[in-house]
């Protein structure tokens, strides 16, 4: 994708779509942009940045630790309000509790989510590091495939949300967009925003959920509407693109569960999360 | 162990010490039994069995599909209140939000652990299973080893908790246990209610959080409190032991996370966990 300036944080089309406005002490208005859709719904993970931008202004921490968000109904680009309530504040954590409403078309205000997050403050952390997990193996970006490689399908219409990520898969993982899923549940690639801003921890939150399902690996085209997620930040990216790899291990009784891992260009595991998602019918 | 007459779902050690009493609406009062702690602390599990029992009252659906449990402060044995909310009913889940609260010496209330989750009818799931996850290799229950097998460790005294659980480690992962922790972070094994309570929902969300921490098998001894649990109940389990795998990918900057899997005696996934948890110092 050809890029212009690279946008910086602060000043990125993901910044100026997760803008929230201070109405009054904990209540912040926002508008949901149509920018972030597949067909007509508006993409979790960019919710989850729109709330855990909310949060991090309301609670003295301003870095998402861990973020549970239970999605309640469907949200649609237009007006919202985000009402946060402070559950606990501490010295090195604080925990609060966030909604996202729309106003239906009777007039009532709907809650679409609600989330209960912990944050902290990311350039604090010191310690031990034991790890066991490793990076994904991907072939170099160059030789990883997005939309653009793909003509026959022409999504750039209907998900607008194309517009604004620079996702490029593991041909090894794209099989489903040629009719040829490998049925192993795993979709894996190099990803940037679109205008080339660097990760931070919130957009890190809603990377995510930026992927192509796991489902579709598994032969089951169709929406996979997320019931559940949970997203753990380790640790504030270092600059550059990330690696994501999601996978599902279980699908069964129409649910099924899908696990993503973000590592940052200096190979540190920044993100893990877990959904549960309603399974395609 | 030797077991007198097994005890049955709704009369057991559990359901007792889970008991809610309905005070008004959506309002239940708790005893956080004694008999549920390491040294002074209240298990994590055992506190997810009595939310998830007063949220299965409060909501039109009985059985967690997930629950995220955020621990703000540490219960102590003694009366609590549990306040739920409910933020939707529909026709196949519902959400709901639960506080556990207690009362400290000044008289104010303070909130011990705030949770979201979703519910639904476990006996109504049906559809494909396309699984990849395979139960953990355990060696037969009878070559696993229990506290009883480690008369050196003396916990029983202060781990009032190892009298209600029948845990039986394979014995590859209890080389902490000897002073030669494996690194790897692994724990693994069997479980049962020490009184033969088959387990059903509710316990299976408690034993997701009953076995030794995987910081243990890292060579990290010491406490390490859960920051965010989520638990994901997939099935309704059959009567039986279950086998139980936790391990941790993950330490740094402090924290680590530990997953947890929870397979039934008809080799099903019956639950799928993780929380993140603080390091030992």
């Amino acid at each position: 994708m050809a890029q212009a300036a690279q946008a910086a944080i602060g000043n990125s089309e993901f910044d100026r779509d997760t803008a929230v406005v201070l109405r009054e002490p904990g209540v912040y208005d926002a508008l949901l942009s149509p920018g972030w859709t597949i067909l007509h719904a508006v993409n979790g993970g960019y919710l989850l940045g729109l709330l855990g931008r909310a949060l991090g202004d309301a609670l003295p921490h301003s870095d998402p630790f861990t973020l549970s968000a239970h999605f309640v109904s469907a949200s649609t680009p237009g007006p919202a309000v985000i009402r946060t309530q402070t559950v606990r504040t501490g010295g090195t954590l604080s925990t609060g509790q966030a909604s996202l409403c729309q106003t239906d078309a009777d007039g009532r205000e709907v809650e679409r989510i609600r989330v209960l997050a912990t944050y902290g403050d990311l350039d604090g952390l010191t310690g031990d590091i034991r790890t066991s997990a490793i990076p994904p193996a991907l072939p170099p970006r160059e030789q990883c495939v997005g939309p653009a490689d793909a003509p026959g399908l022409d999504l750039s219409r209907t998900w607008a949300i194309l517009g604004r990520l620079d996702i490029r898969l593991d041909p090894a993982t794209v099989g489903w967009a040629l009719g040829a899923p490998s049925g192993k549940g795993e979709v894996r690639g190099w990803f940037s925003l679109a205008d080339g801003r660097d990760p931070d921890p919130l957009s890190v939150l809603a990377t995510v959920d930026f992927f192509p399902p796991t489902s579709f690996d598994l032969g089951l085209p169709g929406w996979t509407p997320t019931v559940e997620l949970t997203a753990h930040i380790r640790c504030r990216p270092a600059p550059g693109p990330l690696r994501v790899a999601i996978s599902t291990r279980n699908l069964a009784g129409g649910f099924l569960e899908e696990d993503a891992e973000v590592w940052d260009s200096a190979d540190r595991l920044v993100a893990q999360s877990r959904q549960l998602a309603k399974a395609p019918r």
